[in-house]
């Protein structure tokens, strides 16, 4: 039986390779060699080992697979296909702009949790799952693949550390190690010694196999959730695996076979390669589905006009508040709940909380993890960390993710702490993120109501909050639809908009009331939108007075507030003047720094009568 | 004689506890307790062990320093106060508007190699300064004073892997734990262990000692470089040590002391401080400093109009190529050496390049460290993974480093590898650097000149450049001056300005061809530097075309070229109507996504018959 088993599984694993190779070689791009060394893993855990449903990738207790070596993609899609999910002769399709079949996986395919293909996410993905399935009582296991170049990253110690921290048993690495990078060896080829120091020290069961025996791995795979820890499992491979001429020779990566090499790795591999289709797969145990639905409401907010509450405190009540009624709601941060006041959420509801320690990256993929497993993630840091992020964000708008960001202490006006620890670049940044939100609320009683936006909106969304307090200026029942933007002031005779959004907010409303004792009229916009941006509104004020527009924000002047505004409506005639801070800033109190970097009062008094 | 040293060393300790209580107490902010558990390890440091010349923090062969915990600023500053740089009363303004000492140190200090506070970049940037020390052959040591709480950060690792796998005996991490974090204790308090075992995982010798006894760290200073490893010293201590009342006690991150709190601390601490003042300090080695001037000139350059080169070839073309009078020029590279084309300077000057393997955020920091230290560092990686070091640019930025990043494969005209390959971002996120240069050369002859450009210009400059050929189209001995841009096509007449660079100027130059054959006329800019921009040029040729303008260009709508135009010149009265990706590309042929995305020829001829 066991034997009989390990024939099967050897003879799938080359179909797996013969597949990777001819859609690979039919691309005219891709890299088999890097699908032919995973091969066999792939293979034992797809047919072997994995307990899933494969005509239904979605189910909520299946076992989990990310491939973070995205790259063998074909390798993956090829499993796919072997479990009978659909034709293999789509595989051909592969890389061609009609089909979903990309070169680096995507969740267009139903059976792709998350986008992967820039390294080193993947593991960090997979402890957010981990931590899902505890906190709903399920019993799947998620397996992620590595590359062995890959886990030079540091964002896959960052997920080590914390998958040991929080002892995931129900998480496994395995490591593909096939010796050979993109341009050259990687660091320690095959000792195999150094990787199992690492993920001991860092708090793993580490178990070496011989990559390419299938009785070898199967023994590994049987000792999962044997102990506490989550398992490492370091498979020494050889690139190109199966295939005499290319098998463990450098010069492969990321190279499709011609077609007579290709034709000549078949003749290699056919005779012993078996079909997975019919192939039974071991299902799923069954156990109830959790309840991940919208909840019909959240309880009411109660702030009073002339409150003074930072916007970031703010934040921390709105997700205490509707967390009571939202039960999808999770919440992670970097050490900084004190800050952020994420605090807020831990303390009435612990058990969905996840501190990430000082590791962002890990911070943004534990919540997409958690956001695949249908949950609603909020992750907050401040969001000048958030940089550190930034690809784990950009890939999670491949993935279009479920990803809620909150970046405290934003802009100049944190004072004393000084420019690394100012958010000044967070709106270009996130403005860049495809399909992305960009809110940036003034007051408390804002920013509540878009942190229900962003619990009820599919996709990511950015908050970015202000460290020192601001007064309420808007009611409780006030509305702030997404897209949305508030005309505070507007008057006849106005001779300028003034947009601002923020800590500039209260700036703009103070300029507002100095220009009208001086007689001259501005329609001032509170702009908590940044994307989608309210063209309509901010195109119907501007327009109101004679084009002139001036933009005032705390962030650098590119990327941010005023060229939002320029791009998106210069085509229209507006006409845009930017106040932003446009040199490195300092420390300092914070009044100092708004008036030096001219975006405070004084500076839009000045601005807008240079202009009327 | 040891006895008395040690007593010294623990008064100096003392008296820069005291300084750090008393300059954060008068800032009423910054963080005390972080500066008093780093005292010892500072004071033996700076007064026992460290070879430099106090009155010359930059002399060549000094030992180097870098606080990577940040926010002990306090500390580094009255070490440095009491070797007697400038005076102890100083240290009152600190985080002052009017003073360089703030809340984190920066380069505004001259005592200040790079800025940090966002933790987790030191130890990378301490690699790139071992490198250069071994490149110029200097005897010089760098120290890097880590946090507990910051070696969470995957950065640390991919440091720590380098510094391993080249075996830098000249690197000494010295981690304080005092296992207290910002909002919690540290997830391994005082189990050294764990960090013993993750050093010793990533190639170091490891020691740990009482943190708090001068005498343990100077035995283990003293066997510094003793073997070919890099030292980590885990120095085990409590947050506030010095003072009773605020003792590894929870609750003091980051928070003053008030006066009376101050007073009573000082009454403890006052008896034992010593001032450093007048303490002899080991003078280093005399050793050639290294010659980093600039060259008289770079080799001429060879392509023949017609020919067909990839950007990023002429990129590898041209550092291999100006490397030869230049030697100041250091590259690396993050195992894309092949695709980004440094393989060329590497195989040239194979000491002068470092592979820095799959860890960007690491590479990144090792070009700053190099910048540091007069040279010149190119690092080179796909556009797209440079988003994973966004934080760490963003730092360099506040370091004012001397940085050349050159990012490959932008757009979605990369192809079948898909969007997580696609730099579609680079230019919102390099933009928002602040005083740094963006680059987006067309053709193989303006690359070339612009990385010689780079080369001699001091600060943070970006290269895009492109994967599939384009067309040679300058003459060799074309100036192309940083801020410029080049009016390719200009008729009296023309109806639109289009403005494009890269992939999209040569679609730009496909459109004015096939719309002059329908007897409409357009002017063709290309616009090789995105910032500064040429506001100048456009504003000009815009105004000839009625102030319209079309962008297109191979990236998000959103931070790139539509937006810098629109964000510079709509307060011109130019109208700006965008061509750019505005949606989540997919695998495909260049051809097949540039058609789908709106961005070609025929997309660029649709809009401006659309407009005239």
């Amino acid at each position: 039986m066991i034997d009989t088993n390990i024939e099967l599984l050897k003879g799938i694993a080359n179909q797996l390779r013969i597949h990777s190779i001819t859609s690979t070689t039919a691309a005219g791009s891709g890299h088999p060699t890097s699908c032919m060394s995973a091969a066999d893993v792939v293979a034992t855990l797809f047919f072997g080992h994995m307990r899933y449903d494969p005509k239904n990738p979605h189910y909520h207790n299946n076992d989990r697979f990310i491939l973070s070596k995205g790259h063998a993609a074909p390798v993956l899609y090829a499993a796919w296909a072997e479990t009978g999910l659909f034709p293999t002769s789509e595989l051909l399709k592969l890389r061609k702009f009609s089909s979903d079949f990309e070169g680096h996986p995507t969740p267009r395919l139903p059976f792709v949790d998350v986008a992967t293909g820039s390294l080193g996410q993947g593991l960090s993905i997979g402890v957010g799952m981990a931590l899902a399935a505890r906190l709903d009582s399920l019993d799947y296991n998620t397996y992620v693949l590595l590359g062995d170049g890959e886990i030079a990253e540091g964002a896959v110690w960052e997920a080590a550390s914390l998958a040991g921290i929080y002892k995931l048993k129900n998480l496994i690495a395995v490591v593909d190690a096939n010796r050979l990078g993109q341009s050259q060896a990687t660091a320690f080829g095959h000792d195999i010694g150094v990787y199992r120091k690492r993920f001991e020290a860092f708090g793993w069961r580490v178990e070496d196999v011989d990559g390419h025996d299938i009785e070898e791995i199967l023994e590994v795979l049987s000792g999962v959730g044997l102990n506490d820890q989550p398992l490492a499992i370091i498979a020494r491979t050889y690139k190109g695996a199966g295939v005499s001429f290319v098998q463990d020779k450098d010069g492969w990566h990321g190279k499709p076979l011609n077609k007579d090499e290709a034709a000549k790795a078949l003749a290699e591999l056919q005779p012993s390669a078996i079909s997975g289709i019919g192939v039974s797969i071991p299902s799923p145990s069954l156990l109830p589905a959790p309840n991940n639905s919208a909840p019909a409401g959240y309880p009411p907010l109660n702030y009073k006009p002339g409150d003074s509450v930072a916007t970031r405190e703010a934040y921390g009540n709105a997700l205490a508040r509707i967390g009571e009624t939202d039960q999808r709601i999770v919440a992670m941060d970097g050490d900084t709940k004190n800050s952020t006041y994420s605090e807020k959420f831990m303390k009435k509801f612990p058990a969905r909380f996840t501190e990430c320690f000082i590791a962002e990256q890990c911070m943004v993929g534990v919540a997409v993890g958690f956001g695949v497993r249908g949950k609603v993630p909020f992750a907050s840091t401040f969001a000048a960390f958030f940089t550190r992020t930034y690809d784990q964000i950009r890939v999670a708008g491949i993935s279009q993710a479920n990803l809620k960001l909150v970046g405290s202490h934003v802009g100049v006006s944190i004072g004393e702490d000084g420019p690394s620890q100012m958010g000044l670049e967070d709106l270009a940044m996130m403005r860049a993120i495809t399909g992305g939100v960009v809110l940036y609320p003034s007051d408390a009683v804002s920013t509540e109501k878009l942190v229900e936006q962003m619990a009820q909106t599919k996709g990511i969304c950015y908050l970015r909050t202000t460290r020192p307090k601001t007064p309420v200026i808007y009611r409780n029942d006030e509305p702030f639809p997404i897209g949305g933007a508030k005309v505070l002031r507007q008057n006849a005779g106005d001779k300028v908009t003034v947009i601002a959004a923020g800590i500039t907010l209260v700036e703009a409303i103070k300029a507002a009331d100095a220009l009208k004792n001086e007689g001259i009229g501005i329609t001032v916009i509170d702009a908590y939108s940044i994307k989608p941006l309210a063209r309509d509104v901010i195109r119907a004020a501007a327009q109101k007075t004679n084009n002139l527009v001036v933009t005032v924000e705390d962030h650098y002047a590119e990327g941010g507030l005023g060229d939002t505004v320029a791009g998106e409506l210069s085509a229209d005639g507006i006409k845009v003047h930017k106040l932003a801070v446009t040199a490195l800033p300092r420390s300092g109190k914070a009044e100092e720094l708004l008036a030096h970097f001219g975006i405070d009062a004084a500076a839009i008094v000045k601005k807008v009568k240079s202009l009327s």
